[in-house]
């Protein structure tokens, strides 16, 4: 691009650095922050850059926090036994908006990712096994995606954690609810066959 | 959503206020800043402010600048007798890129646009008037979308030079290069029908 300003340019540039954002859209997004007034686009970038240097995480779970311990695991109603192990922290936001989940949880901070250099020891695994030989810990849950680089996290957990004594759960995987047969996937199909579940009524 | 730190809420808040940026992508943007270092989220802010603050726009032509004159008024290899009216500096990259027009540029910041408040007296006409009373404007070219809008910041310009001894010309409309007839709108289509031009082999 052709542009008139180095400034102009650079803001460009930035924002084009940001996943699914192209040239264009980035441009579409600096000319509109640049039409507000100075004291909005100082919002914007001020809010970025008081979450970059003020942002904690929680020392138990390792989820995004404003404080030392996160609000999950502060609170007395929850169950501190039962410990959801989680990606990221999407996914922590997406678990609590079912509002069916009553334990913690543990935030792993990516999967292990052979591709992209992210190795075990690039993950929150080592506090994860801590925090179970503590042995207040009865069960834990994988929920990971259901992806080659879930299925190898879910498996390296595994062994970790497999002579200590906690139950390993992962969450159930098979057909959507409202999904219809004809367009689940082969594998997806198949797994939901091979692991049907008695019918009760 | 279920945000576990107001920083992040804040952040994800501030991204979702951009156009077509809804608060899933805006959490995954940010989730993204957060995992880049400290120097490269400060250099996105940065570039922001850097530009907020110290943006200038032509004298001339209004384009977005970091002088007081843009590159192409500044140029003498331009042709000043010949400007180009357009909406926004997005449209005096594409035509930049065009590498086709020698003339210089007059940007109107906008379009009138009754259903957003925008009226004349919001877009940079009355400068427009001024150079071309100067005298050394021969014809301006308006290059403005074929919309509504664009129709109508047409006319109110056209009313305003026309008794002024410079040319007014528009874009040619018609069948894009490479365009199928069969998949054309009945307006392009039918207009350009109506303003066919003679083949001169």
């Amino acid at each position: 691009m052709n542009f008139s300003s180095r400034l102009l340019e650079n803001a460009v540039n930035e924002f084009a650095k940001l996943p699914g954002v192209g040239q264009k859209t980035a441009l579409r997004l600096v000319l509109h922050l640049l039409n507000q007034n100075k004291e909005e686009v100082e919002a914007f970038s001020g809010a970025l850059t008081r979450l970059k240097n003020e942002i904690r995480y929680c020392k138990e779970c390792s989820n995004i926090s404003d404080s030392e311990t996160c609000e999950i695991c502060a609170s007395n109603k929850r169950d501190g036994s039962l410990v959801c192990i989680v990606e990221d922290t999407r996914d922590v936001m997406a678990i609590e908006n079912t509002h069916q989940f009553n334990g913690v949880y543990h935030v792993l901070g990516g999967l292990i990712s052979p591709m992209d250099g992210i190795g075990p020891s690039d993950l929150n695994i080592d506090r994860l096994v801590q925090r179970v030989q503590t042995g207040e810990i009865q069960e834990v849950i994988l929920a990971l995606s259901a992806t080659m680089e879930g299925d190898t996290t879910i498996f390296y957990i595994y062994k970790k954690l497999k002579d200590l004594p906690v139950k390993i759960s992962t969450i159930a995987r098979g057909i959507a609810f409202g999904g219809e047969i004809e367009y689940a996937d082969e594998i997806t199909l198949a797994r939901s066959i091979a692991t049907r579940v008695p019918y009760t009524g």
